[in-house]
Protein backbone atom coordinates (compact mmCIF):
# COMPACT_ATOMS: atom_id res chain seq x y z
CA UNK A 1 0.00 0.00 0.00
CA UNK A 2 0.85 3.46 -0.35
CA UNK A 3 1.94 5.08 2.28
CA UNK A 4 -0.82 6.71 4.40
CA UNK A 5 1.01 10.24 5.09
CA UNK A 6 -2.76 12.16 5.41
CA UNK A 7 -3.41 9.86 8.31
CA UNK A 8 0.07 11.03 10.28
CA UNK A 9 -1.82 13.10 12.72
CA UNK A 10 1.21 15.20 12.49
CA UNK A 11 1.16 15.71 8.89
CA UNK A 12 -2.43 16.25 8.82
CA UNK A 13 -2.85 19.10 11.45
CA UNK A 14 0.10 20.69 9.08
CA UNK A 15 -2.01 19.51 5.99
CA UNK A 16 -5.06 21.21 7.83
CA UNK A 17 -3.32 24.53 8.31
CA UNK A 18 -2.06 25.05 4.66
CA UNK A 19 -3.78 27.57 2.22
CA UNK A 20 -5.06 25.04 0.05
CA UNK A 21 -7.22 23.17 2.68
CA UNK A 22 -8.33 26.23 4.67
CA UNK A 23 -9.95 27.92 1.38
CA UNK A 24 -10.28 25.23 -1.26
CA UNK A 25 -9.63 25.51 -4.66
CA UNK A 26 -9.07 29.58 -4.78
CA UNK A 27 -6.19 29.13 -2.75
CA UNK A 28 -3.71 26.27 -5.13
CA UNK A 29 -1.71 28.99 -7.70
CA UNK A 30 -2.12 25.87 -9.87
CA UNK A 31 -5.43 25.60 -10.17
CA UNK A 32 -6.52 28.57 -12.81
CA UNK A 33 -4.30 26.68 -15.36
CA UNK A 34 -5.75 23.12 -14.12
CA UNK A 35 -9.38 24.32 -14.43
CA UNK A 36 -8.80 25.82 -17.88
CA UNK A 37 -7.31 21.94 -18.57
CA UNK A 38 -10.73 20.72 -17.58
CA UNK A 39 -13.90 20.13 -20.07
CA UNK A 40 -17.14 21.72 -19.82
CA UNK A 41 -18.87 19.38 -17.17
CA UNK A 42 -22.68 19.71 -17.17
CA UNK A 43 -23.78 16.16 -17.54
CA UNK A 44 -20.61 14.45 -16.78
CA UNK A 45 -20.09 11.44 -14.59
CA UNK A 46 -16.59 12.31 -12.59
CA UNK A 47 -14.20 10.59 -11.04
CA UNK A 48 -11.61 12.15 -8.39
CA UNK A 49 -8.81 10.02 -7.47
CA UNK A 50 -7.40 11.26 -4.21
CA UNK A 51 -9.82 13.86 -3.31
CA UNK A 52 -8.65 14.97 0.00
CA UNK A 53 -11.48 16.98 1.82
CA UNK A 54 -13.92 17.26 -1.88
CA UNK A 55 -13.01 20.51 -2.72
CA UNK A 56 -13.05 19.49 -6.81
CA UNK A 57 -16.07 17.06 -6.18
CA UNK A 58 -18.01 20.20 -4.58
CA UNK A 59 -16.43 22.84 -7.52
CA UNK A 60 -17.49 19.72 -10.24
CA UNK A 61 -21.34 19.53 -8.85
CA UNK A 62 -21.46 23.47 -9.22
CA UNK A 63 -20.57 23.22 -13.12
CA UNK A 64 -23.40 20.82 -13.35
CA UNK A 65 -21.58 17.29 -13.47
CA UNK A 66 -24.47 14.25 -13.24
CA UNK A 67 -22.07 12.26 -10.17
CA UNK A 68 -19.19 12.53 -8.41
CA UNK A 69 -16.94 9.76 -6.85
CA UNK A 70 -14.32 10.82 -4.59
CA UNK A 71 -11.67 8.38 -3.78
CA UNK A 72 -9.03 8.62 -0.97
CA UNK A 73 -7.19 6.88 1.33
CA UNK A 74 -7.24 8.99 4.40
CA UNK A 75 -9.75 8.47 6.46
CA UNK A 76 -8.56 11.82 8.09
CA UNK A 77 -9.82 13.58 4.72
CA UNK A 78 -12.69 11.52 4.25
CA UNK A 79 -14.11 12.26 7.53
CA UNK A 80 -13.72 16.31 6.89
CA UNK A 81 -15.04 16.01 3.21
CA UNK A 82 -18.37 13.93 4.78
CA UNK A 83 -18.88 17.53 6.12
CA UNK A 84 -17.30 20.07 4.46
CA UNK A 85 -18.80 19.04 0.92
CA UNK A 86 -21.45 17.24 1.29
CA UNK A 87 -23.90 16.61 -2.00
CA UNK A 88 -26.51 13.93 -2.40
CA UNK A 89 -24.90 13.14 -6.17
CA UNK A 90 -21.22 13.15 -4.33
CA UNK A 91 -19.90 10.00 -3.03
CA UNK A 92 -16.65 9.52 -1.28
CA UNK A 93 -14.95 5.96 -0.86
CA UNK A 94 -11.64 5.18 1.24
CA UNK A 95 -9.35 3.47 -1.44
CA UNK A 96 -6.15 2.38 -1.86
CA UNK A 97 -5.09 3.55 -5.28
CA UNK A 98 -2.71 0.59 -5.47
CA UNK A 99 -5.81 -1.62 -5.53
CA UNK A 100 -8.04 0.13 -6.95
CA UNK A 101 -10.80 -1.59 -8.45
CA UNK A 102 -13.22 0.66 -11.19
CA UNK A 103 -15.92 -0.38 -13.47
CA UNK A 104 -15.13 -0.25 -17.11
CA UNK A 105 -16.68 2.56 -19.43
CA UNK A 106 -18.63 4.41 -16.62
CA UNK A 107 -17.12 8.06 -16.13
CA UNK A 108 -16.38 10.69 -18.59
CA UNK A 109 -13.74 12.65 -16.61
CA UNK A 110 -11.37 11.62 -14.59
CA UNK A 111 -9.30 14.21 -12.18
CA UNK A 112 -6.22 13.90 -9.97
CA UNK A 113 -4.64 17.02 -7.97
CA UNK A 114 -1.07 16.34 -6.33
CA UNK A 115 -1.94 12.62 -5.62
CA UNK A 116 -0.73 10.49 -8.26
CA UNK A 117 2.84 10.83 -7.56
CA UNK A 118 2.29 8.96 -4.10
CA UNK A 119 1.45 5.98 -5.96
CA UNK A 120 4.28 3.41 -6.65
CA UNK A 121 2.34 1.16 -9.94
CA UNK A 122 0.91 3.58 -11.54
CA UNK A 123 1.12 1.42 -15.06
CA UNK A 124 -1.50 -0.33 -13.43
CA UNK A 125 -3.68 2.50 -12.44
CA UNK A 126 -3.28 4.48 -15.51
CA UNK A 127 -5.04 1.08 -16.96
CA UNK A 128 -6.95 1.23 -14.92
CA UNK A 129 -8.73 4.69 -15.21
CA UNK A 130 -8.36 4.56 -18.95
CA UNK A 131 -10.73 1.60 -18.77
CA UNK A 132 -13.20 3.08 -16.45
CA UNK A 133 -13.69 6.02 -18.83
CA UNK A 134 -16.04 6.44 -21.83
CA UNK A 135 -14.82 7.05 -25.33
CA UNK A 136 -14.03 10.07 -25.84
CA UNK A 137 -13.22 10.17 -22.00
CA UNK A 138 -10.75 12.57 -20.02
CA UNK A 139 -8.01 12.29 -17.95
CA UNK A 140 -6.72 15.37 -16.35
CA UNK A 141 -4.16 15.72 -13.66
CA UNK A 142 -1.58 17.32 -11.92
CA UNK A 143 1.69 15.89 -10.13
CA UNK A 144 4.95 17.30 -8.65
CA UNK A 145 6.83 18.06 -11.52
CA UNK A 146 10.11 15.57 -12.26
CA UNK A 147 12.56 18.26 -11.83
CA UNK A 148 10.64 19.15 -8.57
CA UNK A 149 10.84 15.41 -7.34
CA UNK A 150 14.28 14.43 -8.64
CA UNK A 151 16.90 15.30 -6.25
CA UNK A 152 18.41 13.03 -3.40
CA UNK A 153 18.58 15.81 -1.49
CA UNK A 154 15.98 18.82 -2.69
CA UNK A 155 16.54 22.39 -1.78
CA UNK A 156 17.15 25.88 -3.31
CA UNK A 157 20.84 26.78 -3.48
CA UNK A 158 22.76 30.28 -5.08
CA UNK A 159 25.28 30.55 -7.44
CA UNK A 160 26.23 33.24 -9.63
CA UNK A 161 23.08 33.42 -11.98
CA UNK A 162 21.26 33.54 -8.53
CA UNK A 163 18.95 31.12 -7.15
CA UNK A 164 18.98 27.30 -8.23
CA UNK A 165 17.02 24.28 -7.94
CA UNK A 166 20.49 21.77 -7.88
CA UNK A 167 19.18 18.72 -9.83
CA UNK A 168 20.72 15.07 -9.54
CA UNK A 169 19.24 11.65 -10.05
CA UNK A 170 16.59 12.82 -12.44
CA UNK A 171 16.93 9.86 -14.60
CA UNK A 172 17.03 7.56 -11.73
CA UNK A 173 13.30 6.87 -10.99
CA UNK A 174 11.68 5.00 -7.52
CA UNK A 175 10.95 6.32 -4.24
CA UNK A 176 12.29 9.88 -2.76
CA UNK A 177 11.91 10.31 1.16
CA UNK A 178 11.55 13.87 1.53
CA UNK A 179 10.59 16.28 4.82
CA UNK A 180 6.92 17.85 3.94
CA UNK A 181 5.39 18.78 7.15
CA UNK A 182 6.82 15.90 8.72
CA UNK A 183 9.80 13.67 8.16
CA UNK A 184 9.68 10.34 6.25
CA UNK A 185 7.45 11.22 3.40
CA UNK A 186 7.59 9.03 0.45
CA UNK A 187 6.44 9.94 -3.03
CA UNK A 188 7.61 8.49 -6.29
CA UNK A 189 9.88 9.89 -9.13
CA UNK A 190 9.38 9.98 -12.40
CA UNK A 191 10.69 10.95 -15.40
CA UNK A 192 8.26 13.31 -17.42
CA UNK A 193 8.76 10.87 -20.37
CA UNK A 194 7.88 7.96 -18.27
CA UNK A 195 4.03 9.70 -17.33
CA UNK A 196 3.77 10.18 -21.35
CA UNK A 197 4.54 6.89 -22.59
CA UNK A 198 2.31 5.66 -19.62
CA UNK A 199 -0.68 6.91 -20.64
CA UNK A 200 -0.09 6.52 -24.37
CA UNK A 201 0.34 3.02 -23.73
CA UNK A 202 -2.91 3.15 -22.05
CA UNK A 203 -4.63 4.03 -24.66
CA UNK A 204 -4.96 7.48 -24.21
CA UNK A 205 -3.94 10.57 -26.60
CA UNK A 206 -1.97 13.12 -25.36
CA UNK A 207 -3.88 16.58 -25.65
CA UNK A 208 -1.67 19.04 -23.64
CA UNK A 209 1.39 18.96 -21.21
CA UNK A 210 1.65 21.85 -18.69
CA UNK A 211 5.12 22.63 -16.63
CA UNK A 212 3.28 25.00 -14.43
CA UNK A 213 4.86 28.02 -12.49
CA UNK A 214 3.30 31.07 -11.51
CA UNK A 215 2.87 33.95 -13.33
CA UNK A 216 3.73 37.71 -13.40
CA UNK A 217 0.93 38.85 -12.51
CA UNK A 218 0.51 35.74 -9.55
CA UNK A 219 4.08 36.90 -8.49
CA UNK A 220 2.94 40.87 -8.59
CA UNK A 221 0.68 39.48 -5.55
CA UNK A 222 3.31 37.44 -4.07
CA UNK A 223 6.50 38.14 -4.70
CA UNK A 224 7.73 35.06 -2.55
CA UNK A 225 6.62 32.83 -5.16
CA UNK A 226 9.16 34.18 -7.91
CA UNK A 227 11.36 31.03 -7.78
CA UNK A 228 9.12 29.01 -8.63
CA UNK A 229 9.38 29.86 -12.12
CA UNK A 230 13.50 28.76 -12.03
CA UNK A 231 11.92 25.28 -12.01
CA UNK A 232 8.37 24.24 -12.25
CA UNK A 233 6.65 22.84 -8.72
CA UNK A 234 3.81 21.04 -11.14
CA UNK A 235 3.18 18.70 -13.99
CA UNK A 236 -0.19 19.30 -15.63
CA UNK A 237 -1.48 17.04 -18.28
CA UNK A 238 -5.00 16.38 -19.94
CA UNK A 239 -5.21 13.11 -21.78
CA UNK A 240 -8.20 12.26 -23.58
CA UNK A 241 -9.39 8.44 -24.66
CA UNK A 242 -10.10 8.01 -28.50
CA UNK A 243 -13.73 7.87 -30.30
CA UNK A 244 -14.97 4.49 -30.69
CA UNK A 245 -14.13 3.48 -33.95
CA UNK A 246 -17.94 3.60 -35.29
CA UNK A 247 -17.12 7.47 -34.67
CA UNK B 1 18.04 33.86 -39.97
CA UNK B 2 19.21 31.25 -37.22
CA UNK B 3 23.04 31.44 -36.03
CA UNK B 4 24.36 29.69 -38.66
CA UNK B 5 27.23 28.85 -35.93
CA UNK B 6 28.72 25.56 -38.37
CA UNK B 7 30.25 28.12 -40.58
CA UNK B 8 32.36 29.80 -38.24
CA UNK B 9 35.85 28.32 -39.01
CA UNK B 10 37.14 28.12 -35.44
CA UNK B 11 33.63 26.26 -34.47
CA UNK B 12 33.61 23.77 -37.78
CA UNK B 13 37.32 22.89 -36.77
CA UNK B 14 36.20 21.76 -33.32
CA UNK B 15 33.12 20.21 -34.57
CA UNK B 16 35.11 17.96 -37.10
CA UNK B 17 37.26 16.63 -34.35
CA UNK B 18 34.27 15.40 -32.10
CA UNK B 19 33.55 11.71 -32.29
CA UNK B 20 30.54 12.14 -34.50
CA UNK B 21 31.91 13.94 -36.42
CA UNK B 22 34.98 11.42 -37.67
CA UNK B 23 32.62 7.97 -37.02
CA UNK B 24 29.39 9.05 -38.11
CA UNK B 25 26.14 7.67 -36.42
CA UNK B 26 27.74 5.13 -34.28
CA UNK B 27 29.83 7.55 -32.16
CA UNK B 28 26.44 9.17 -31.26
CA UNK B 29 25.44 7.80 -27.67
CA UNK B 30 22.05 8.70 -28.47
CA UNK B 31 21.54 6.98 -31.75
CA UNK B 32 20.46 3.57 -30.81
CA UNK B 33 17.82 4.89 -28.68
CA UNK B 34 17.29 7.65 -31.88
CA UNK B 35 17.12 4.68 -34.22
CA UNK B 36 14.49 2.73 -32.26
CA UNK B 37 12.33 5.67 -32.96
CA UNK B 38 12.70 5.40 -36.56
CA UNK B 39 10.10 3.71 -38.49
CA UNK B 40 11.00 0.71 -41.36
CA UNK B 41 12.08 2.69 -43.97
CA UNK B 42 11.84 0.18 -47.03
CA UNK B 43 10.22 2.86 -49.75
CA UNK B 44 9.85 5.48 -47.59
CA UNK B 45 10.54 9.27 -48.52
CA UNK B 46 12.93 10.53 -45.88
CA UNK B 47 13.35 14.48 -44.95
CA UNK B 48 16.60 14.90 -42.48
CA UNK B 49 16.09 18.70 -41.03
CA UNK B 50 19.73 19.27 -40.25
CA UNK B 51 21.66 16.62 -42.24
CA UNK B 52 25.33 17.92 -41.03
CA UNK B 53 27.64 15.76 -42.83
CA UNK B 54 24.87 13.09 -44.13
CA UNK B 55 25.61 10.33 -41.85
CA UNK B 56 21.92 9.28 -41.67
CA UNK B 57 20.52 10.35 -45.55
CA UNK B 58 23.30 7.54 -46.14
CA UNK B 59 22.05 5.29 -43.67
CA UNK B 60 18.40 5.45 -44.66
CA UNK B 61 19.21 4.68 -47.99
CA UNK B 62 21.16 1.81 -46.99
CA UNK B 63 18.03 0.82 -45.25
CA UNK B 64 15.73 1.01 -47.98
CA UNK B 65 14.82 4.76 -48.27
CA UNK B 66 13.31 5.55 -51.45
CA UNK B 67 14.51 9.03 -51.73
CA UNK B 68 16.41 11.32 -49.13
CA UNK B 69 16.56 15.17 -48.96
CA UNK B 70 19.21 16.36 -46.33
CA UNK B 71 18.67 20.31 -45.65
CA UNK B 72 21.66 22.42 -44.04
CA UNK B 73 22.39 25.90 -43.29
CA UNK B 74 25.62 25.54 -43.41
CA UNK B 75 27.86 25.56 -46.52
CA UNK B 76 30.89 23.59 -44.58
CA UNK B 77 28.59 20.87 -43.60
CA UNK B 78 27.21 20.25 -46.87
CA UNK B 79 30.52 20.45 -48.70
CA UNK B 80 31.46 17.47 -46.42
CA UNK B 81 28.25 15.76 -47.29
CA UNK B 82 28.99 16.11 -50.54
CA UNK B 83 32.28 13.93 -50.65
CA UNK B 84 31.44 11.65 -47.51
CA UNK B 85 27.88 10.60 -48.18
CA UNK B 86 26.93 10.60 -51.99
CA UNK B 87 24.01 8.75 -53.27
CA UNK B 88 21.96 9.49 -56.67
CA UNK B 89 18.71 8.84 -54.09
CA UNK B 90 20.29 11.67 -51.43
CA UNK B 91 19.44 15.71 -52.39
CA UNK B 92 21.10 17.84 -50.20
CA UNK B 93 20.17 21.74 -49.90
CA UNK B 94 20.99 24.75 -48.42
CA UNK B 95 18.52 26.80 -46.49
CA UNK B 96 17.61 28.19 -43.61
CA UNK B 97 14.76 26.61 -41.01
CA UNK B 98 13.08 29.84 -39.99
CA UNK B 99 12.22 30.18 -43.80
CA UNK B 100 11.58 26.62 -45.08
CA UNK B 101 9.24 25.94 -47.69
CA UNK B 102 8.43 22.18 -48.38
CA UNK B 103 6.02 20.68 -50.49
CA UNK B 104 2.92 19.22 -49.49
CA UNK B 105 2.33 15.77 -48.69
CA UNK B 106 5.65 15.14 -49.53
CA UNK B 107 7.36 12.79 -47.38
CA UNK B 108 6.97 9.90 -44.78
CA UNK B 109 9.73 10.26 -42.62
CA UNK B 110 10.81 13.98 -41.23
CA UNK B 111 14.09 13.32 -38.95
CA UNK B 112 16.38 15.40 -36.97
CA UNK B 113 19.38 15.72 -35.28
CA UNK B 114 20.27 17.85 -32.78
CA UNK B 115 19.46 20.75 -34.55
CA UNK B 116 15.95 22.25 -33.79
CA UNK B 117 17.01 24.36 -30.43
CA UNK B 118 18.73 26.53 -33.09
CA UNK B 119 15.17 27.38 -34.29
CA UNK B 120 13.73 30.73 -33.04
CA UNK B 121 10.71 30.55 -34.58
CA UNK B 122 9.95 26.60 -34.57
CA UNK B 123 5.95 26.78 -34.38
CA UNK B 124 6.37 27.99 -37.90
CA UNK B 125 9.01 25.03 -38.90
CA UNK B 126 6.96 22.53 -37.13
CA UNK B 127 3.85 23.63 -39.25
CA UNK B 128 5.52 23.40 -42.46
CA UNK B 129 6.56 19.82 -41.55
CA UNK B 130 3.46 18.36 -40.33
CA UNK B 131 2.15 19.89 -43.92
CA UNK B 132 5.11 17.95 -45.53
CA UNK B 133 3.86 14.54 -44.43
CA UNK B 134 1.94 12.15 -45.66
CA UNK B 135 -1.20 10.66 -43.87
CA UNK B 136 0.75 8.49 -41.04
CA UNK B 137 4.37 10.31 -41.66
CA UNK B 138 6.43 10.03 -38.70
CA UNK B 139 8.39 13.19 -37.29
CA UNK B 140 11.40 11.90 -35.61
CA UNK B 141 13.69 14.45 -34.04
CA UNK B 142 16.33 14.91 -31.14
CA UNK B 143 17.06 18.52 -29.19
CA UNK B 144 18.92 19.30 -26.43
CA UNK B 145 17.17 19.03 -23.20
CA UNK B 146 15.05 21.46 -21.46
CA UNK B 147 17.04 20.84 -18.45
CA UNK B 148 20.29 21.06 -20.26
CA UNK B 149 19.53 24.77 -22.12
CA UNK B 150 17.59 26.23 -19.14
CA UNK B 151 20.59 27.41 -16.74
CA UNK B 152 21.79 31.32 -17.59
CA UNK B 153 25.01 29.74 -16.27
CA UNK B 154 24.82 26.01 -17.15
CA UNK B 155 27.44 23.57 -15.21
CA UNK B 156 28.20 21.25 -12.63
CA UNK B 157 28.16 21.95 -9.52
CA UNK B 158 28.34 19.64 -5.93
CA UNK B 159 26.55 19.42 -2.92
CA UNK B 160 26.09 16.79 -0.48
CA UNK B 161 24.53 14.77 -2.72
CA UNK B 162 26.91 14.52 -4.98
CA UNK B 163 27.24 16.32 -8.66
CA UNK B 164 24.15 18.34 -9.32
CA UNK B 165 23.03 20.42 -12.52
CA UNK B 166 22.12 23.25 -10.86
CA UNK B 167 18.60 24.42 -12.91
CA UNK B 168 17.48 28.06 -12.89
CA UNK B 169 15.39 30.00 -15.57
CA UNK B 170 13.23 27.16 -16.54
CA UNK B 171 9.81 28.82 -17.24
CA UNK B 172 12.00 31.80 -19.20
CA UNK B 173 11.62 30.36 -22.56
CA UNK B 174 14.04 32.32 -25.43
CA UNK B 175 17.64 32.39 -26.40
CA UNK B 176 20.79 31.05 -24.81
CA UNK B 177 24.31 32.10 -25.36
CA UNK B 178 26.95 29.48 -23.95
CA UNK B 179 29.99 28.50 -24.86
CA UNK B 180 30.33 25.37 -26.54
CA UNK B 181 33.60 24.86 -29.22
CA UNK B 182 33.84 28.44 -29.59
CA UNK B 183 32.44 31.44 -26.90
CA UNK B 184 28.83 32.61 -28.53
CA UNK B 185 26.75 29.75 -29.56
CA UNK B 186 22.94 31.05 -29.09
CA UNK B 187 20.35 28.23 -29.14
CA UNK B 188 16.58 28.26 -28.32
CA UNK B 189 15.55 27.35 -24.42
CA UNK B 190 12.06 25.79 -24.57
CA UNK B 191 10.25 23.71 -22.21
CA UNK B 192 9.18 20.53 -22.81
CA UNK B 193 5.52 21.13 -22.20
CA UNK B 194 6.14 23.71 -25.36
CA UNK B 195 7.34 20.89 -27.83
CA UNK B 196 4.78 18.86 -26.82
CA UNK B 197 2.07 21.46 -27.28
CA UNK B 198 3.37 22.99 -30.89
CA UNK B 199 3.83 19.13 -31.73
CA UNK B 200 0.00 18.62 -31.18
CA UNK B 201 -1.34 21.96 -32.49
CA UNK B 202 0.51 21.01 -35.65
CA UNK B 203 -1.62 18.13 -35.88
CA UNK B 204 0.63 15.42 -34.62
CA UNK B 205 -0.31 13.07 -32.33
CA UNK B 206 2.22 11.68 -29.98
CA UNK B 207 4.08 8.30 -29.81
CA UNK B 208 6.96 8.45 -27.36
CA UNK B 209 9.03 11.14 -25.30
CA UNK B 210 12.36 10.19 -24.20
CA UNK B 211 14.76 11.90 -22.14
CA UNK B 212 17.91 10.13 -22.74
CA UNK B 213 20.82 9.64 -20.52
CA UNK B 214 23.39 6.63 -21.29
CA UNK B 215 22.48 3.50 -19.87
CA UNK B 216 24.26 1.84 -17.50
CA UNK B 217 26.10 -1.18 -20.32
CA UNK B 218 27.10 2.53 -21.83
CA UNK B 219 28.65 3.75 -18.66
CA UNK B 220 30.57 0.52 -18.02
CA UNK B 221 32.33 1.09 -21.38
CA UNK B 222 32.57 4.82 -20.81
CA UNK B 223 32.75 5.52 -16.99
CA UNK B 224 32.79 9.60 -17.84
CA UNK B 225 29.42 9.50 -19.32
CA UNK B 226 28.13 8.60 -15.35
CA UNK B 227 27.49 12.13 -14.67
CA UNK B 228 24.86 12.32 -17.63
CA UNK B 229 21.93 10.51 -15.66
CA UNK B 230 22.16 12.93 -13.31
CA UNK B 231 20.02 14.85 -15.21
CA UNK B 232 19.35 14.29 -19.42
CA UNK B 233 21.31 15.93 -22.19
CA UNK B 234 18.70 15.26 -24.51
CA UNK B 235 14.98 14.93 -25.56
CA UNK B 236 13.81 12.52 -27.97
CA UNK B 237 10.62 12.42 -29.75
CA UNK B 238 8.12 10.72 -32.09
CA UNK B 239 5.26 11.94 -33.36
CA UNK B 240 2.58 11.12 -36.45
CA UNK B 241 0.43 12.24 -38.19
CA UNK B 242 -3.10 10.67 -38.15
CA UNK B 243 -4.43 8.44 -40.83
CA UNK B 244 -6.75 10.36 -43.19
CA UNK B 245 -10.91 10.49 -42.88
CA UNK B 246 -11.28 7.52 -45.14
CA UNK B 247 -8.86 5.59 -43.59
Amino acid sequence: MTQNIYDDDDFFRGYCRLPRSVEGLVAAPEWPALRALVPELEGLRVLDLGCGFGWFCHWAREQGAASVLGIDVSENMLARAAVTNVDPAISYTRADMERLELPPASFDLAYSSLALHYVENLDRLISMVSRSLAARGNFVFSVEHPIFTAPSAPGWSTNSAGRTWPVDSYLDEGPRTTDWLVKGVVKQHRTLGTYVNMLIRAGFAIRHVEEWGPTPEQIAVKPEWADERQRPPFLLMAVEKPPTPEE
